[in-house]
Order: structure tokens, then sequence, then C-alpha cells
């Protein structure tokens, strides 16, 4: 079983609309609803790829229980959410029809009850024994500790499961400095932790600040990798078209499913990269075309860094 | 007991944000929920004003229930609602925290199935007796037949029981033709209505259509009514500042309310106009300051309009 923690999961709302005019009023013509988060999301990639997937993090309120009942129809994944008081947070993307794109409204998030902390640390410890390895991933709701992430990293080494961290910010910044196995920033939140945006200088650094590998995700450039047994750039053939939510968990549920299935870097560096460009290409936001991804796989180029330094 | 029906209730959402931008990410500051529609608003409205108030209409899925939860909170309203598969809709209203200028994203709502139809209508004659008055409000949602407030303006005349009919287009144009007592357009819907862009031309003609009594609101101007008794302007003494939404239904409230006491025009007109003003004048949407209601009650100016005809 493969954990991914989620402690800010989301009801993922998207609407349609003509196209969005700010002070106006719009008629929403298409509602879709999934469950969101982006451990959520790790868990469901995971599960397509044949791996089992457990989902921890805090769900509550009339949102929680609609995220919770559409969780339990996606076949693979496991529920163990603990209850929280508040309302898990709703995240609305507005769709304008003609042109696609996408305006971005984000709830921060029930306030956690150091009660409900505890009660979530409890269930992480009850399952990390039998997971093979853990994904933490995403903001902190409000009410959880600023280290939070950092004593999760520390309790999976501490066990010797492996867990990659994907988070931003100060807590990025903590759990880095708890040498978490894989870190997965994108080139802004690199840049944020290391001053740095000159990504392969970047990624050298974030593994001297404590993490054993660095995988910085670039957008349309692809991966770059900076791990003890060397350092990787993996790109898709051609530029990928599309919808990029969701892209960066796949690459997540690419490389944890990889390191679980024992294959080399560079092997989970082209599937990563597969799955995120197949994540780009789909039509919902956060699914991949599995066709696409098994044609992409093929085709993706993993070059070796020469060192710099 | 006055009755309100709200056949596309909703769950109406207030986001605060710094400054909506379309295409960008927002964080939002602050969320606040509400049971909404706008014969839910008349109810609240109705209630402070001393009125038992009973809502009937439809509500379904998990927003359904939130909203039966908060209505269920509202002293001196009851809750008639009749249960959908459909999840009840939601409206967005996004609020730029420096201008408190408002954008609005209102979904469609559910489908409503032909059993669901047959099950409200059973219900709207079973709690007709009891009414002193009642108020149809709003758009209709998706399954609901276009006649819909017609026939209830029929069953309601064929028991005696005075009927206020409020809502636009199609709707509103068959429901006048089935007699109701008295109908509120606004400008914009009474125009549509008449095809004249004239007032007091305007409600002359919704009169002969088949309206008994015509109220237009006219925004900052007030209320403008043409009756079997007479016809009148009402107008707050100035200009009032703020949130406009839910100003139409407490007017509407005032209209019922006044009816159901046996005022005379003047005196419903003065009442609806000045518990307008409060609703805008109330820092939240939906709500009216009660202070301002009763300062403005005796400030507002009700003028007999001459025939010009």
């Amino acid at each position: 079983m493969i954990l991914t923690v989620t402690l800010n999961t989301a009801l993922d709302i998207t609407y349609r609309v003509g196209a969005l005019r700010p002070h106006a009023s719009h008629r929403v013509s298409d509602v879709t609803e999934r469950p969101g988060g982006k451990g959520v999301n790790v868990a469901r990639v995971l599960a397509a790829l044949g791996h089992e997937a457990t989902v921890a993090g805090f769900a509550g309120g009339a949102t929680g229980q609609v995220l919770r009942e559409r969780l339990a129809r996606v076949p693979g994944v496991t529920d163990a959410l603990v209850p929280c008081a508040g309302p898990t947070r709703r995240t609305i993307a507005v769709v304008d029809e003609l042109t696609g794109d996408t305006t971005q409204l984000n709830e921060p998030g029930p306030q956690i009850e150091p009660a409900e902390w505890s009660a979530f640390l409890d269930r992480y410890e009850e399952l990390l024994p039998t997971a093979s390895a853990v994904a933490l991933s995403g903001s902190l709701p409000p009410g959880v500790p600023v280290g939070a992430y950092a004593g999760l990293v520390r309790t999976a080494r501490a066990v010797g499961v492996p867990v990659l961290l994907d988070t931003s910010g100060e807590p990025l910044r903590r759990g880095v400095a708890a040498r978490p196995d894989i870190i997965k920033p994108n080139a802004e939140e690199l840049a944020e932790l290391t001053g740095s945006h000159e990504p392969s200088r970047a990624t050298q650094d974030a593994r001297r600040r404590g993490a054993h590998a660095v995988v910085a995700s670039l957008g349309p450039q692809g991966l770059l990798a900076a791990t003890p047994e060397g350092r990787w750039r993996a790109a898709p053939p051609a530029r990928v078209h599309g919808n990029p939510t969701g892209a960066g968990d796949s690459a997540v549920a690419g490389l944890l499913s990889g390191l679980v299935e024992r294959l080399s870097w560079p092997e989970r560096l082209a599937r990563a990269v597969a799955l995120s460009a197949a994540t780009v290409r789909a039509p919902a936001a956060g699914e991949f075309d599995a066709a696409a991804y098994e044609d992409l796989r093929a085709r993706v180029t993993v070059a070796g860094v020469v060192s710099v330094a």
C-alpha cells in the first residue's frame, strides 16, 4: 500500500461560463464536482497504475461528506481520512467556455483543533508500518503547525518508509531539513527554497539543505532530477497542450510507484514525465489519458546531466 | 401564516477576495453560507416583522441538507420544502475586498422529475388553506414546466388566497395571464413583459395583461404602483448606499405583510420602500437593518400619480 497524506483535502468544483467578467452576473452552464487536494489526486493516479493507495488527512462538514462519498467510488483507493469539525474547503475553477482559460477560487480550509491533529498523528503512525512509501502533499489548513511535515518526514524515516514531500514555502523549508527521500518542487517553489532561479544549481542546493533526491518540475520542459545516483533531465517528445491541473500530482504518482517497483531513476523519471503529459492531455483536470501515457512513455527522452560543480 | 414558494432554492455563498482577476488564482479570505432563493429571503424578512412564514419548494443533495439545517435555525420560519434527487444549486458572490464590487456565479439548479413536481403540487394544495397570502418568487429549475407559476396562481385564486408573483421572462408572461393579485417586476422585467421602457405606461399595460396590481421596483427611485385603488410613487428620503442584494425580496415581504395586516396601499408601499432601503444599508446581503427601517419608514414619501391615459 502507498500512503498519501492530504491535510487540506478539497471538494474540487468546476464551473463552465461564457466568459468571466468581473462585477457581472454569470449563469453557470455546467457543474462538476470531484474529490481533490494534491494527495487525493496522487492516490487516484496510483490506483489507475494498479497500486493500492490509502488517503489520510482530514474531512469535515457537508463538503467533507460529499468528498468521502465520491472517494468511496474510486476503485483501489482506501479512505483513511480523520473527521474534523470544520468543513472541508471547496476549490472553484471557473472555465471560460470559448478559450478554456481558468479562474481559480480557493477556500482556506477548516481550522484544525489540537485534538484533531493528535487523532491524525495516531492514524498516521498506525498506517505507516503497512506502507511501502508515503507522499506528503499540498498546503496546511489553519491550525496545523508549520513544522507538521518535518515531523511526518521524521516519523516515516524512523520506521524506514521512503517519503516524498510536495509542498511550498515554510512547510517545505522545514520539511527539507528533516531529510525526506524525495522533494518535488516546481520552479517557483525551488527558487523560493534556495534563492536560486537557475534550476540546475537550485536542485543541487536543495539536496545540500537535506533532501536526498530533488525532482524539479519545469512545466512543459519536463523534470530535472538531482539524486545520490546521478542527475537527469527528462522531457516529453513535444510540447503538450491542455490543462496542467494535476500534472504535478501525476508526476509524484509516477515517481512513487517507480520507487516501490524498484525501477531505476531514469525509468521513474520517464514514467513521471509521461504521466504528467498524459494528464495535461486529458479532458478532465487531474485525470490522465491512458493511451497517451502508453504512447508517451516510450518517447520521453531522459539525458544525464554533466556536473558543472 | 404567509406561504412563500421558492422552486429554485439556493445555498448562497459569499467569498471575499483581494480583487477578482480573470484567469488568475485567488485565495478566498472569508467564506459565509446562508439559505437563499428569493422566497426564502422573503420568508426571513416576514419572520423578522413578526409574521409566521412557511417556505415551500425543493431541496436536495448535500447543499439542500445544509440549506435546511440553516433554515431550521431561523425563528418564525417553517420548512415545508419537498425533497428532490438533484442537488440544490449554489450561488457564489465574489466580493472584492477593497471596492465591495461583486461578481456573481449562479448554478442552474437541479433537474426536477415529474414525480417530484407532483409531490410539490400536493404539498402546495395542502398548505394553501392555512395561508393568508402566498408569494411565488424567482426562477424555475430545469424540469419544471414554464407555465408552472400560472398554475400556482390559479390554484391560489381558486381557494381565495391572495397571490404575489415575482419572476421574469416567459414564466412571468404566462403567470400574469393567470391574473395574480400583485406582480413586482423590476424595470428590466417590466420592459421585457410589456415592450415599454416608460415605467408609468408599462405598469398600466401590465395590469391590462392580467395583474390586478403592479408594483414596479425602480432601484434607488423606489416603487411605482398601479392598483385598482389608484397609482402611487413611493421613494426613500435620500439615495441609500450599500448592497442591493435582496432589496426586492424585502419589498415583497413589505407588500405581503401590509396586505395581510389590511394596510392601505400607501402604507404598504411606505413599508416596502423602507424595508428595501434598510436591506441595502445592512452589512450582510439580504438582511435588513431594523433601526434604519424604523427611521426610514416615517420618512418615505408616497405621492399619488395623476393619470395621463
